[in-house]
Order: C-alpha cells, then structure tokens, then sequence
C-alpha cells in the first residue's frame, strides 16, 4: 500500500511541515520505501520531483524538505510497491495533460484484473495505478472533448472512481491545478486549517510548527492524507465511498457513492 | 534566444560537466535568465527538473550539479524569454505522454505567425515552442496512430520542422527516451566522445575534466549544444538545415533538408 498527501489552499503555501512528516514514513516510522513523489503547481505550470529510492533517504526529498516551494494545489505519495518493479516510470504522482492543463493523480490501493482498453493515454510504466489514471482521462476526454467546469464533470470521475473501487481498493487524489479531487475507497483523512491558528506537532519526528505566526487571518488551507500527520488536531476521517472537491483550501461539493447524498455547492 | 544541451550514450551517463557550463550561461556568463530545464530518462521513465529562475541562481540547479544522475538520454534548455512569460509553464523543455512513452522536447529560436489547429496536444503555456511541439505531435499521432519504429517517422518530423523553420529560428531537441533527434535551423554544435578519452575544460567557468578517469573504453557519449561547452575539444558545427538522429550516443541517420542529400543508417 503507500499513502497519499494532498493540499488546497487560498494563498500559495509551503508543505514543507506535512511532507517533513510524511517523508519518515517511507522508510523509517514507515515502510513505504519504494519510491516517493510530489507535485507543486505554479499558476498551471507543474514542478514535479520523484525518486525511486526511499524519501527518508532520497537526497532530492531533503532539497524539497529544505525549499519552501509556495504552491496552491498539491499532491504527494509514498509508495510500497505491489503491482509494478520499483522504477522511476512507476512512481506516482503521474500527470498528462488534457485540454491545456496538467493533470496530475495519484492512487492508494491496488486494483484486480484492472485491463482497461487503451485508446488515447497509455501507460508508460505498468501500475495499475496509472493504468486507471489513463482510463479516467480517456473516459473524461471521450465524454468531453473540449474543455468543461469540473462541476460538469464531476459525476463522470465519480462513476469511474466507484467503478474502479470495485475491482479493489481506490482512494486517490486528483488535480488540474485549479481544484483537488479525492475519493475514498478505504481511508484518507482530511483537515482544514483557518485563522485561529495554532500549533501542529508531527507524529512522526519531533517537529512543532506554529502556524499563527506563518500564517494571516485570511488563509484557509486544507491537507488530506492517508493518515493524520499530526497528533494534536482533529483530522476528519472520510467514510468508505466518500468523494470531495476542493478549491483555494475550500471544500466545494461532498458525496458519497454509497449513499447517494451530495450536497450542494455553496 | 536561448540555449540547448543533449545528450544521447550507450551506457547510463552523468551530464554534471556540461551541465555545469551551460548553467553559467543563464545570468553569469550568458544572458538566459528566464528560467533554466532539465529532463533525464531513467529508462521509460523522465526526472525532469525546470525553475524560471536564472539557473546560476537557482537553488535547484544546484542540486542538479551535485547530484550525478546517470542516463542515456538528457535534454536541457536555458532560456532568454522572446515569446510568453516568465514562468514554469513556459519553462522547456516540454513533456507529452505518446504512444506510452514520454516524448520531450527543447527549441531554441522563434516562430511568427504561428498558430496552429489544436486538435489533442494542447500548450499549456503560451510560448510558441510548446505549440510547436504540440503541432508536432499531433500530426505524429495523426499519421502514425499505433506506434511505428523512429526510422519510419523520420521523414514526418524532418518535414515539420522544415515547415517550422520557414516561420522563424527553429534548433531543436527531441528524444521519447530511446532515440534523440535534433534539427539545426541556425545554430547547434555537437561532438562525440569515445576512447582513448582526454580532459575537456569547460569554456564558462574553470572546471577541468578528466574523462579517461571517468569512463570505460566502450562508452560512446555525444553532447549536442548551441555553442561548445568546451575549449580545448573540436565541436562539429551544424549547417542551417542539418538534422540527426541519434541512439545510443551513435548517428543512426543523418542529412539536411536544403541539400536533400541523407545518409543512410549504417
């Protein structure tokens, strides 16, 4: 399995806190050691650093820690691998671009018998992550061939999401740069940090951020992980099935394919 | 204008040298400070670092230099802005999923008057370059939509670029990992080094190498640039018109589209 890390915010904002955190967990407090990955979007610009290798030991997972790289959307991911060799092809987050913007996705879980048909993105390496990645871009392309708000296209990824959480276990994240996508299959977790702010400590390295004095009044930035990265806030756990959407660190619609209640936009 | 750097080997290479030199260019000894980029293949897989930042500033370039990734195709692209912003998404070099590999590209020059149809591959900047590339791999995908050999390619992508560089300045880099194709409208050097290797000593700052220490006596490495790297090495000059193609770090084909003479793949 491998965990997954994802942030919307209103103001461009370093994760360097959550990734610190996250990072242990591939290798030392954790056993994701087969590669890590994390995607930093820049205006619709990508900034992509990956490694095969485990992000507690990656020299390029040090350089991302120690630079506060300022971005409004990103996703991240430690992976232990079980379908697909550990090589920088089957490294998450994958991205392709689709009308004029970089999608990026990454996945948590693993999918059976999971051969969709290709037709226009393929696979490069051969998870069966990315393979779904493909599948729900071809989908999303054939059922839209110019570009459309993600509210109109919101129930096609949910579909393709249920459908893929059928065949095994599905939580991931998604982006165009502009709004966060997640969906849970098992577990992801989820917390949304506002004016007042307080102090976070890691849960796993000893490390204590005060955000009152990184932050201002306006800011609202949310994390979503596979599991609370801290041990002093209350992180809210998503329900099997649970989907959401979220801009500037705002959720913007909420479900759940199980139970068929969505609730409107603000 | 900007400046190019390729490299194609037969065994997984360090680009740390020539690297080195051609950072230099971007804001201390050249005047390309409009963000720097680097793609390295890891096999189907592509590492690809970008900032646009000047690249003798950029602390990711840094990193870069110290951090010797080895491979057998690079691409790398220093940039002074003519056409598009400042910014990463205008950053080269360019990346496309195509038939399952990662296709990736660098220009040098510019184009007038270019607008193209989009039709799949869309810019997600706004240079002219990325539109190229798109442009390119659209009428690729058009013509050939399973994947065919490079060989069989050629004549399609030596006709586009002709088509290119009747708009304006078109030097180019591509390579999907396994071949590397470059195509010279004004500018592009390139030399090849193989055994007995010497030292090479780098033209922008003072950093001497010594390749014998560095390499085997069957490794075969070839750099492609806008300008030589070195001073003490003689660099092949390209005639406006020449392309070649490159696996390897051997020329499997060779030619110019002004004389219309081609040589044929040993």
């Amino acid at each position: 399995m491998c965990e997954l890390l994802g942030m919307s915010a209103n103001v461009p904002t370093d994760i360097v806190f959550s990734f610190t955190g996250l990072m242990q967990r591939g290798g030392r407090t954790g056993p994701h050691r087969d590669g890590w990955g994390i995607a930093f979007y820049e205006g619709r610009g990508l900034r992509l650093f990956q490694d095969p290798a485990a992000s507690s030991e990656s020299e390029v997972a040090q350089l991302v820690q120690r630079y506060p790289i300022k971005s409004e959307v990103v996703i991240g991911h430690i992976r232990q691998a079980n379908v697909g060799k550990v090589c920088l092809s089957n490294t998450h987050p994958f991205v392709r671009e689709l009308w004029g913007r970089n999608w990026c996705f990454a996945h948590n879980g693993q999918l059976a018998d999971f051969t969709p048909g290709v037709t226009f993105y393929r696979p490069v390496g051969d998870t069966d992550s990315e393979a779904a990645f493909c599948d729900l871009l071809n989908r999303v392309r054939a059922a839209f061939p110019e570009p459309v708000e993600v509210e109109e296209l919101l129930p096609a990824l949910i579909q393709a999401c249920a459908e893929y959480r059928s065949k095994g276990v599905f939580n991931c994240l998604l982006s165009d740069g502009d709004w966060l996508f997640c969906f849970c299959s098992t577990k992801l977790v989820q917390i949304t940090r506002r004016a007042p702010f307080g102090p976070a400590r890691l849960k796993d390295v000893d490390v204590i951020v005060d955000f009152q004095a990184e932050t201002t009044p306006h800011d609202v930035v949310t994390v979503i992980a596979t599991e609370p990265l801290t041990e002093n806030e209350n992180w809210n756990r998503y329900e099997p099935g649970q989907w959401s959407l979220w801009r500037k660190g705002e959720c913007v619609a909420q479900g759940s394919v199980d139970t068929v209640t969505e609730t409107a936009r603000p």
